[in-house]
């Protein structure tokens, strides 16, 4: 079955809850919100929110538990494309088959228009209830996504890509640069629903080995990164290993962890036809 | 009395915990904490965070109680100097006499840096106690910043700085760009005293009053903005009305409130030579 049919709700869910929280409490100046909304909408696959939504359930938690750290995830990915694409960075011109956010708004604009998703994201986090749970996933969150997870392995990425990188070195710029966002989508949704230390700590396990089979994945795709470094043949069976591993550790959810399980195969069929 | 004296104990405590809280758990890549702790200390005023202080004071709290906003607030401010110099935005070279961020790390390490800083200020501000009271500490931090705060007086400033800007236009500006970070530092520090609802009420009129009076002296400063649409004489009388308002608006909390007084005349002693 096909991802966005398997999803269908959820990603519905996604879109409309995202839709209606970025054009709720405008202001002026327009310019930005428009920005914002373009870069929010541009036909991601919504991987993250969807495991958010996905990891809940499994720790027996309903979509609303989640939904607002799984749109947060989302702003969070998404200004980190947009920084990513500028010139100074990654200069891509496209995303996704549409011009990139600064393409189409100018660099200022793009600049401001991701620190204004980041800031939203964290403000979306302080309405989850009860507030403990709130600074708990609150923190994960900010960790995954700064010096120690995702921006450090930004700029380690960068740093590196003018030599030839090992395959420690790839490693580990992917398990922050990639990983750690999704790692922070399975802990987050299992957070949200109230998760027992044992669930917290096979999610968690899940995320980690959902993250990286994500990267190698994508590299196989790019044909770049783990495709160059070890070679396509074994790429593919570190992606296959990584993501056996990520199915056991949510063997013991039983039935409600079919969608995680469904997830993680769905990092195989992208690379089938490879 | 001068400023660095008269708030030299609180200079020296968040220039301290700044510098432990910055060099604490980091991580390889090294060159992004370098250029975080590089923006971090160029020199600044710390007025924002001796606000927070003196505003968590006067409403009866320890300086303890608002040192995690205090800095993160500082952070914030940071990182919109690192993003506001760059070559897309204002252009700057310089900051405070010494290179910009981008000019010291590279372009792409000073939009990842801000990044951090942002992102690092809301991990910060999780770990506020009690949990109720860093949820709305941070939901309040993340509006003042965001859109319908900094981010969106920024992006107006952006859009109308090729045109002549009415006094209207200025004042809805100054109120976003500059005033609400310092707004938000007043109320910081009042909701990390456990304030009243009238103490919050008075001080957030204080820190409406203080944070336009920040932008009306720095315009006299730089002979700009309120100094040109105004003139220079109403220009100085409209700061003086701001601050004659702003000391007003703590004259109850009494001699607690006198660091906050101080800080009023402050920015009036700045354009007294002018």
């Amino acid at each position: 079955m096909k991802y966005e049919i398997f999803f269908k709700k959820q990603l519905a869910l996604i879109e409309r809850e995202l839709r209606s929280s970025l054009r709720a409490r405008q202001t002026r100046p327009l310019s930005i919100h428009r920005a914002m909304r373009y870069a929010a909408f541009t036909g991601g696959k919504r991987f993250r929110p969807v495991l958010v939504l996905m990891a809940c359930e499994a720790c027996g938690g309903k979509p609303q538990d989640a939904i607002l750290g799984a749109l947060a995830i989302e702003l969070i990915h998404t200004y980190s494309l947009v920084h990513d694409d500028l010139p100074a960075l990654d200069n891509d011109a496209m995303r996704r088959g549409k011009p990139a956010c600064h393409k189409k708004f100018g660099e200022a604009n793009a600049i401001l228009a991701g620190d204004a998703l980041l800031t939203l994201a964290f403000e979306w986090l302080s309405g989850i209830q009860p507030a403990a749970r709130a600074v708990r996933i609150l923190r994960e969150i900010a960790t995954a996504a700064g010096v120690r997870g995702m921006i450090g392995g930004q700029v380690a990425d960068l740093e590196s890509s003018d030599k030839k990188k090992t395959l420690a070195e790839h490693n580990f710029i992917s398990r922050f640069k990639t990983g750690a966002l999704i790692r922070v989508s399975a802990l987050t949704g299992a957070l949200a629903a109230g998760a027992t230390a044992r669930e917290l700590k096979n999610m968690i396990r899940y995320g980690e080995c959902l993250g990286l089979a994500f990267q190698v994945t994508d590299d196989i795709l790019d044909q770049d990164g783990y495709c160059r470094i070890l070679n396509k043949t074994q790429a593919v069976r570190k992606a296959a290993r990584l993501i056996t591993k990520a199915k056991k550790a949510v063997e013991g959810f039983g039935a409600k962890a079919r969608p995680l399980v469904f997830l993680a195969d769905f990092l195989m069929q992208r690379i089938a036809h490879e």
